[in-house]
């Protein structure tokens, strides 16, 4: 494929900071940005071109958008499907609606990747309140039900601690379609991002360590500190996924370490990761512009860390620390995503530090 | 000064590729961006969040302009002074109409350098025919004709090789006030940016050596190759020139490097500079991210060299290339500028190349 040529416009589905991110890679390789979202003053936008302002089921202007751009790609993975097929009509988008339908949905997600012969956390999808006390006997307790749709930041689980607890997690959840995910006796959480093109070069970044406060990610750091065979194996996971999914853009898959040494995912995701954020400034190519290279025909860039790393996000009320943070430490890298309101939980920034080389 | 806080407004005079990027680089701090521009489908405009488009002598829309934004930078020197000096009477302006008031004129700006004890090109003010004719007389040929006013990329000069010339050239440049420069025997083309912050704080680029085509900055080059007792002059006549303008923002000073190993001060940008755009990718602090942290008051960042580095423009159609280019070699970071029209002479983009470290 002739990569698109400079001054085309790619669209992007979500107004976050993903897309904010995502927008400034493409503007730096020439590209005109146009954005579709429901959410009015949306991060991306306030550096993008165009936006579309509507809900993501509107297919006028679902219409309008695809007409207007060369190529569509996102940064948000619960897009419903049905819009994403009703614009596959009209203009590529990437990753594709059937990679989306599988990671829109715990259990097919998790399916998906057991199909693969790669470990997951042991589940069972859970329909009803009966299914749930059959499930919780089967994997015992404690046991996380998650909803099996839009969740994230620990949103839409429940960490059950014993089986008695079913009804009230049941309750809490809403009666909805659930996983109930068994305990998984984890070291660290770890996550990997690859990039697979249109072209279908695949290129993965390195391994990433993550630590997590009110399940929000709160640091991540380069290099990961693990095994080489573990970081080998990671690789190799990502990859087979990445094609197995038939994957154009970034796959992120979050993996738990175990006692044992041994990797099992826990979740995916098609779009670039809060985790992979250090690579703005410690790798050479940033996921953010390794996500418009592989939409958009370009080479993928090489994924080799520049510096070891560690990022801190800066959630809600932090952002009020952010200029002293900088001032404090000259190898801070501050980026902040221009949000104006620093509600509690809500992602406003994040600092990476780059942290001399050295034994790991 | 408290730095600005996350989500404030920073105006930008001008709307072309250096604003795009200073814009950029103002939205990764968090910071919202207002282009004041004449100019239509500004490159700047496409990744910012508003855009007043209007001549630069508009009080409405400058009024309008102030009232907007939290401090107003530029990336473009010719802003009339008259304009700046309306801005001042409302909101913060860096750097400021007396700083600006000497660059715009080549003969103020050459006294301002001389003054400070730096040897600049010998030089004569000329009004009419006769003052060039008797300039010619005490300067010697070759010489070059430049209007004091608005020149840029070798647009406004004319190089005389014989005081026979002298009509020719007055009439050539349109019997403007001009400046009439002497023979410079250089043997390089260097160039230094030095930041100062509303603190006070001042930090200094690494030396470049710069190669130009047709006028037009061709390749910029780090580090410069030169001896260590010439860069160290460089930054000194860096700093001295920045705390006697009294600048807030970044200052480029384009050197003569001459025969004997000293320097002479060619020219003077009050912005971020061509020959700069390396230290997007090869240095602590790139020359963008710098401009705005002077003007809003957070701490100037490292401006150490991380990789050796060359720097590639891509003039007109060169732009045609730049795939090729950038698939051609993985050290290389392309940045194009979203112009649709490759017209000769136009700067479409550049490319860094990151090199080997090694001996100087």
């Amino acid at each position: 494929m002739t990569p698109l040529p400079p001054a085309a416009t790619i669209g992007i589905l979500g107004g976050g900071q993903l897309g904010r991110m995502m927008s400034m890679a493409a503007s730096r390789l020439g590209y005109h940005v146009h954005i579709f979202t429901p959410e009015e003053d949306a991060p991306a936008s306030e550096v993008s071109l165009a936006t579309t302002l509507a809900d993501y089921r509107d297919e006028d202007a679902l219409a309008r958008f695809a007409a207007s751009v060369d190529v569509v790609t996102l940064e948000f993975e619960n897009i419903p499907v049905e819009s994403l097929c009703f614009l596959e009509r009209h203009v590529p988008v990437m990753p594709g609606a059937n990679l989306m339908e599988v990671t829109q949905h715990r259990a097919n997600e998790k399916s998906f990747v057991q199909a693969q012969g790669i470990a997951t956390a042991p589940f069972r999808a859970v329909h009803s309140l009966p299914e749930l006390v059959h499930a919780l006997a089967e994997l015992g307790t404690p046991a996380i039900l998650k909803t099996s749709r839009l969740g994230y930041d620990g949103k839409g689980q429940f960490l059950l601690r014993s089986p008695e607890q079913a009804a009230e997690a049941w309750e809490a959840l809403g009666g909805v379609e659930c996983v109930l995910e068994g305990f998984v006796d984890f070291t660290a959480e770890l996550s990997v991002i690859v990039a697979r093109s249109v072209a279908g070069e695949v290129a993965v970044f390195p391994l990433t360590r993550n630590e997590h406060r009110h399940h929000i990610l709160h640091i991540s750091a380069v290099p990961a500190g693990v095994p080489d065979s573990v970081a080998q194996e990671a690789e190799r996971i990502a990859r087979t996924l990445a094609e197995a999914g038939d994957l154009v853009g970034l796959l992120a898959v979050e993996l738990f370490l175990c006692r044992d040494g041994s990797l099992k995912v826990n979740e995916l995701a098609p779009r670039p990761h809060n985790s992979g954020h250090w690579t703005m400034d410690a790798c050479a190519t940033s996921q953010f512009q390794q996500a418009i290279r592989a939409v958009t025909g370009l080479p993928l860039g090489p994924t080799h860390l520049t510096s070891p790393a560690r990022m801190l996000n800066l959630i809600g009320d932090d952002v009020h620390q952010a200029h002293a943070l900088l001032a404090a430490e000259p190898t801070a890298r501050l980026h902040l995503y221009g949000k104006a309101e620093a509600r509690p939980g809500r992602k406003m920034g994040h600092i990476n530090y780059l942290l001399p080389s050295g034994p790991a």
